[in-house]
């Protein structure tokens, strides 16, 4: 039999040890294991004598649609958000630990198309970052868990708190294009009753490559955030949740206000225009999943790597810490709940 | 209101953020902890240069009833089995993140009992040690997806592969009594058609008390992890499938015959009678979940903690390495494969 021949194999009908010998050639290796996969417990090298630590999970439904996300996007973007959720802390990503947990009557192959994945982005994101442990087990539902480590390299960790009044604030990476991408999904990738629809994505990526990419293999500028802890960086976060959310985090744990300036981020109806023109300010500011990072910088500091400036760092009023937009107060919270805002549906 | 009341708020009526109000004050602080819980990830102070890092899921079903097991009991449970994949390395154990994924009509006192078991196991197994970080997400089944995290504290770690003829075989905590637990609970706490029954829990624990604790609530000795390592073991693994499948694991990973004596381990129908006396052979050699620490030390040195010697370390025959029971080769793989092995009911 030609091995390279896709073949039918279920997780149930090869049990988990065999489907463990599939997998593991494919995960990437981390430079800093001491003792990689297969003991007990990995040991890995913390330099610095302090290491980051940082999980989210994956599930099938509120998380992705199998029917929009090939294995292959769901192990890159399993990895992507869990990396740049280290480099928000200003740290290096070293490796992650991944339980994936999967119905039986799941085809090796989509296990496997999860491993390529998770190594193909911590290859291109964060080189010599590897998966250094795991474990397998059984539902109806598919969930992957990641726990993600970083190395601060002897550098103070960049909190949400250390903003000062007077700090520049800028971004780096995509606003909103996250968020357009799950909303053409759900429009343009579904059938007449609005399920998702295999069939129609090869279409959607075709006109939207952009957005879709954005959704599905989110390239989150990881380097950007040791760049940001180098140049001085006075807080950071990880945009996941919409900026209107996450700068209100922010301007909320550093007792601040944050002062953005619409044009800057494109809702003023003239930064995004081109070649993302359908991007809308509710995207921007109520989208989620951008994994763009946020961070105050002290004035007269160059902007490190791909930051942008888009605002301002003011005096708390009356009303205390918050977000404004063209100096107007935003109220709308914005953000994803899983458990309010799943409608239970999956494909 | 008088808040002592119980209530019946779900997940899906709170939402996230005030489920996760309800859960973080019930949780260990970690004494490691440099940057606990809320912002994008924690930092851990890692003294050695080093860290040991495991990962263990639990899922309703295949790995637990919730007729059977009380939200504490999960919790402490989720714990105790990460906590000894960590001491299995001769590491003591710092800090866990964890990962919930639960169903939108889930009690949200559910997640408080979650949180109680994992503060409790900490507090009891392990001082110290905490949750430092963890993600909520949504799901039809009920997923704890932990991963644990020790410190060396200079010392090597103990792996699988250590082992040397010669050595002394040596095992400690219990043996059989977490499978004969999970027996009787399929055979006792059941109904009329065999599904889980909870009015029928109360007695059964009456009864057999030590064999329910020691499957729903394990206590590895996991300073025993600790005092191996600094005695010197070779080798050491936690038993969690079986001391047949897992002595073969150390006896591959090692080169060598793994040679228990039958008194030794209570298989030769002498040493469990008594307090136990309903545990078998079977229940000691293909049971699971004992998290007992099995370890291999060089003869002549006085066994630490609670380690009492089984058996010794032979030169591999014609058949290479494997476990011998009395001289006699040890075929019967055991273990549990969540694939083949589940039946895919819940209760």
């Amino acid at each position: 039999m030609d091995s390279s021949l896709p073949t039918t194999d279920t997780l149930g009908s090869l049990g988990e040890t065999a489907v463990l010998a599939r997998i593991f050639p494919r995960l990437p290796d981390a430079d800093a294991a001491i003792i990689g996969p297969g003991d007990d417990a990995a040991v890995l090298a913390a330099p610095d004598g302090r290491f980051v630590v940082t999980t989210d999970t994956m599930v099938h439904g509120p998380d992705f649609r199998l029917a929009w996300s090939t294995p292959f996007e769901l192990g890159w973007k399993a990895a992507a958000t869990n990396l740049s959720d280290v480099a928000a802390m200003g740290a290096r990503a070293t490796a992650l630990v991944v339980a994936i947990v999967a119905p039986a009557n799941t085809q090796a192959a989509t296990l496997e198309g999860i491993a390529d994945g998770l190594r193909e982005a911590c290859a291109e994101l964060a080189p010599g970052c590897g998966v250094v442990g795991g474990d397998l087990s059984v539902s109806d539902t598919l969930v992957i868990a990641v726990t993600a480590f970083g190395d601060l390299e002897g550098r103070a960790p960049v909190l949400r708190s250390g903003a000062r009044v007077g700090d520049l604030v800028a971004i780096s990476g995509q606003l909103g294009l996250a968020a357009r991408g799950i909303e053409l999904l759900f429009s343009d990738a579904v059938d007449a009753d609005g399920h998702p629809d295999t069939a129609r994505v090869p279409a959607l990526r075709r006109a939207h490559g952009a957005e879709l990419a954005a959704q599905l293999t989110p390239r989150p500028p990881l380097g950007d955030g040791v760049l940001a802890a180098l140049a001085g960086a006075t807080a950071m976060l990880d945009v996941s949740d919409g900026l209107g959310l996450d700068a209100r985090r922010l301007a909320l744990a550093s007792g601040v206000v944050l002062d953005l300036e619409g044009v800057a981020i494109g809702v003023a109806g003239l930064a995004l225009e081109g070649e993302h023109g359908e991007v809308t300010a509710e995207n921007v500011l109520r989208g989620g999943e951008d994994h763009a990072l946020l961070a105050t910088f002290p004035l007269g500091i160059e902007l490190p790597g791909g930051f942008r400036p888009i605002g301002h760092v003011r005096e708390p009023g009356a009303a205390g810490p918050e977000v404004r937009v063209d100096g107007v107060p935003y109220e709308t919270r914005g953000g994803w709940d899983p458990y309010e805002d799943w409608n239970g549906s999956r494909g």
